[in-house]
């Protein structure tokens, strides 16, 4: 059970860190600075699309691109398990992912269109995402219904001719509200009286079609997250060509069964990302700030708090690394039970580690002179998203006890 | 030891719930909404003004009006215990506490011209300040020590002739940032090589003195509560009369110890109020969201979630209507280490609350959909403001191990 | 909703706690060292018994028994809320309880007596336990059901002629093992047709009736609780007198639930008692124990760990009072979620504060040097005794729940 | 950085789990209820030797003897993440590590003597240790002294001619209680005035060397762990051969810093052994009780509690994993601090899953009727055993704070 990185994967591991830390951090402010100087939240400044672009085209030139693209979801390079360490190398910046083109949830959607793509579909929406021309969004979860019960989903599409025609409502679609975003991969109710595993589909929307209508932005913590932005969208007739289908009818669960798997790691490991970052943070203050004579890191539980999340922080990496082992080594049911496991595991943590970081800083800690409560909100965002902690725990529980019963 | 009401304050309380809830939180969300709508994040727009000056009307012609004036503040009326009753029916609404002239930072800075001021000083702040015309800030933080040991407070005030002269830096001055707020009070050193409970003083400084600077507002997680805001400022060479010093040069202390109790307590409870409603929400999300075939409350956990949650709440509240009793009944030296467990309690407890509350709302409790974020947020400020948990928990150690040292 | 003493109960709980603290703690450790030395683990020693009846006469000579007979049980005297001060004076000591006549389960029987009992039931039964010349037990749990769901309690009992006849098992039967408990309070079920709650009833069952036979001592962590014990016993062919129901056939679950509620705050009070004792103890070890060159006062977090304790002692001892005084001024109905949440809390708080006292004393902590562990074995033992605390849980989300319901 | 077994110890590991579950545990309880049935507890029945023996033939016989001497210990085999797999087998009962030759303190003695011992120590203690037919003890915590600090050890040994003398008090001298225990190895102050870690040696002393007295078992939780025991013991004028000492004298602090590393990964796999069987316990229950009307699984917290339990074991173990492969592949310096942060870990992890299955079974879950409690005890006691939580938390931080100093 290697949970390493072989010598050349380290060499890349440290090359996209160096390139992390020093070309991307440093531009992570001032890019998001940039967010509606023209008066438009949803759109790029030049200077944005700048700084963008001259990274992409640097990551390009350096191979350090698609690296997510690991031997498990069919391409070749490196193993889930190393690109977990890379994943956590980008989440120290908020920009680093999409520079690599490594974001989400464009890296899922890719990963579902090169397995369950047919050609041509592969060549109109797979090729300008992995060349990161355009960007793309996944709708699934519904405003009106508990869509982590995914049997729920009730957004209806219907065939008419040569064509589906879409009704219904989807929310939370991370990156719909990007400009580039281009295509949608929707999960659709094709055949509601249908066995309750084969009543969904998914289908490839573009995002220009008439009826689609962007709604809002939906907001965690008083934030749109803009450009990126999570949207609410409506679907009035929306009407696409039938080979828009992905596999077929009532294949729509399967898909994204295989889908989440390695998204969810990639998640879970900028987490841990984050939470490294943090502890540095904590410690850096620690060591500089001074009251009632010493340093913090000699007052009080500091120390103490700073070993918990060290400890912290190792358990969750090791889990997330065995996850993606199991992604690597085992099925995708087999390793679904661990994927839970660290669903639940990575986001508590960085929130934890966050969350002490940022009183170890005093009132700074959760204002604008540091990153750290933007990313508590983004850790505890993802407390909810690919399926809220409970369902995970569900999960988990039902695998445990299996052995069990019957007995 | 009575933790109740007596019979007239339930009376009013039951007037005050029955106000926060049928008039003042149904316009909560317009009242929000408006904030920078005329371009100014830190004006009032017209309707703005309207909303807050007719509520408040309404509450001085009702006679609930400066409530927190208790007896133990030298005013008549409620004790401190009652009033905590009072403080936790505003903790509901957002708009709730300023409508009642019992918000933070005025009923504290009332309060400390009440006990400290003199007749010139009462006559020209406190009249106003009382009737709601004018609102004020308390200067103490400063960015570059670490302000929860107070005697690094160190913004230079120099006498020169009849003046003092001011010059430095403050930080989340909360409040400074509404366009009404008239009068700062301010700790100064003014005796740098004196005794070191005797360095500093308390001063007025009124917010148009030539010379003061709003730098920029504080940000928490990304929000500069506009227009109310909790301000960095800078002093150059500021110049205000001598009589504006309150009591005695070095007298900064005394007076700050005596401020921050009672405030501190009505913090707490507004906090245990935010929490309250949250696990109204919680619960009737519970009964009204179906999972899996089943309401969410007859779903794994949410049960135990939600008793603890009220497991939790009443323990806290009891904390502080202790430690509120111990404010009528003790002296203030003795109620201190009270106020300091529930200035640590009372925040955990609403951020635990709130947490869950989001928790069992899904992606919704986090939007713009409900206002548990936004009540999350400043429940996770309460833990910084009036001094961080640690500085808190110091304090209650030594309070505890006092009586075994020298045995 | 005073949760104070009046200044006569403040004058008894001096009383009580000088006793406490002089007379019985010192002989503690003495008397159970004592147990077994005559070869037979439960009986008392010629030592043991002149120790517990000199006390006890001292304890009634002083007007200091039955002290647990309030108000609300329809005695004279102390209220619920300031007897719940006794018990925890009390809780200080393993002795102490039944020196005032006053331990656990003897004040529960003794009260279903006094409000359920025919007069000679009173007569034969209750008069000698007032008296404190004999001792009870009451069983209820069963080893093959839940019997926290005691609907499922099935011993059965079945009328025959003027007689009951009672077969069956029960354990746990607290005091059971003590040579001087003459008199069992049974749960037995004489309908098994009838209405859910109907059921069961209630019989008196003299401990030397031939066909009881005492299986065993059940053990906690290893321990017999001897002489007092937890006893597992088997009924055949049991007869008792048809006159030894309590009240009548199918009132079982009436008379259990007026019996619960006071006994648990008993119990509660007696493990804040613990708790206090702990904490004074961790207090005094912190100051006098020196590692790395300081005492562990100031070492890491053990500051912090002093002030967590006192905070969560204040808040569980002021909810045991709430709970006591909605047992003074409420229904037993009304009272009785409240009584649930210090079931859960107030063992929890001992046992927490227990461990990190063990834990602060070395090694030393969990030896015979300290009486740490064993307190803290009583405390965990709490979390079962009187329903486990997910059923308590359960109760109380009902309750939260309830008025949310069908709106 | 393989965490993982080769095929061949795959083998080793599942041999030796059968020998546990299907030889050893079934003799665990009848093993257990012979101590002290001769009249002394600290001897072995003829039964007891019986079982004990033949099981050590089998073991012996089957080539699973001495498995703890890893390579990174010098030996062949198996390597240290390897071997932590089969502690954690062994974990599940309280016999089997004997058995297999591989129980504490014996395998931290052997490796110390293999390391440090002349050839005439090695040929007189270390043969015999190797063979099963003597044991041995470690002593060095002192009753008057914070020993975690382990600069404070203060066992006088004075230089004599050609002996040393001992004087002084030991204790948790954990198996100087079992009579085959024929040698200590001892922690000593030869030089009060030297160099702060150059003061303390380790010496050879044989138990039966006169001056050296039992004094008593210290108790865990009430219980002597007879017939291995805890031992408390008094040193007057013991004089050893000078011979006997290990190494060269100063050299105490080098040798016991290589001894703890290995020993703790050990108890701390043998923890999470224990881990798992209370989860799997824990999981039978939740299936086959039923309380209103529904199997425990299904009701409140319990499916939540028991996916918390499996993922705490999973990271627990992980980090174990990860300390012994830095034991295997790094110095002792950079392995401590993961052996610190498991020894925090694991010992919390056990105690926290115990406690969860104790619960799951009711009053069950604290009696004889199931080894939780005996196992919790042990889970417990280890967070003292080779230095407390505290100690290892400190030492975790200041290696986190290392590299941010002095920048």
């Amino acid at each position: 059970m290697d949970l390493g990185l072989s010598p050349e994967a380290e060499t890349v591991r440290d090359r996209v860190r160096a390139m992390v830390r020093k070309d991307i951090m440093p531009l992570d402010d001032e890019f998001e600075q940039e967010v509606g100087r023209d008066g438009d939240r949803f759109s790029f400044t030049e200077r944005q699309a700048s700084i963008r672009e001259s990274l992409k085209d640097k990551a390009r030139d350096a191979g350090l691109w698609n690296l997510w693209r690991s031997k498990a979801l069919g391409g070749h390079g490196l193993t889930t398990v190393e690109y977990a360490y890379m994943a956590e190398e980008m989440g120290w910046s908020r920009l680093a992912p999409e520079i690599f083109n490594c974001s989400a949830p464009d890296t899922g959607n890719m990963d579902v269109l090169h397995r369950f793509g047919s050609e041509s579909q592969k060549a109109r929406w797979l090729d300008p995402l992995m060349a990161g021309t355009i960007r793309s969004a996944y709708l699934m979860t519904e405003p009106d219904v508990a869509s982590s019960d995914a049997t729920n989903i009730s957004m209806s599409c219907v065939r008419d001719g040569d064509a589906y025609v879409l009704n219904g409502e989807k929310w939370w679609a991370s990156g719909a509200g990007d400009p580039r975003c281009a295509i949608y991969i929707v999960m659709v109710l094709t055949d509601p009286d249908g066995e309750r595993h084969r009543r969904h589909s998914q289908i490839l929307v573009p995002a220009d079609t008439p009826g689609v209508e962007i709604l809002r932005p939906m907001n965690v913590f008083g934030h749109d997250d803009a450009p990126h932005g999570h949207m609410h969208l409506r679907f009035t007739d929306v009407r696409v060509p039938a080979e828009n289908l992905l596999q077929a009818e009532g294949d729509g669960f399967r898909i994204a069964q295989g889908r989440l798997g390695p998204g969810r790691i990639h998640h879970c490991m900028r987490a841990i990302g984050q939470a490294e970052r943090a502890l540095e943070m904590m410690c850096r203050r620690a060591l500089s700030r001074t009251a009632f004579g010493r340093p913090l890191s000699e007052l009080g539980a500091n120390g103490d708090i700073i070993a918990e999340c060290r400890m912290q922080i190792e358990q969750a990496r090791l889990l997330c690394l065995k996850a993606a082992w199991m992604m690597d080594n085992a099925s995708a049911k087999d390793a679904a039970p661990w994927v839970s496991q660290i669903k639940v595991i990575a986001p508590r943590v960085a929130t934890a580690v966050l969350d002490e970081a940022m009183q170890m800083h005093g009132g700074m800690g959760i204002s604008q002179d540091t990153p750290l409560a933007s990313m508590w909100i983004t850790a505890r965002t993802l407390r909810f998203a690919d399926g809220p902690d409970a369902v995970h725990r569900r999960q988990i529980a039902r695998t445990e006890l299996k052995p069990y019963r019957h007995r």
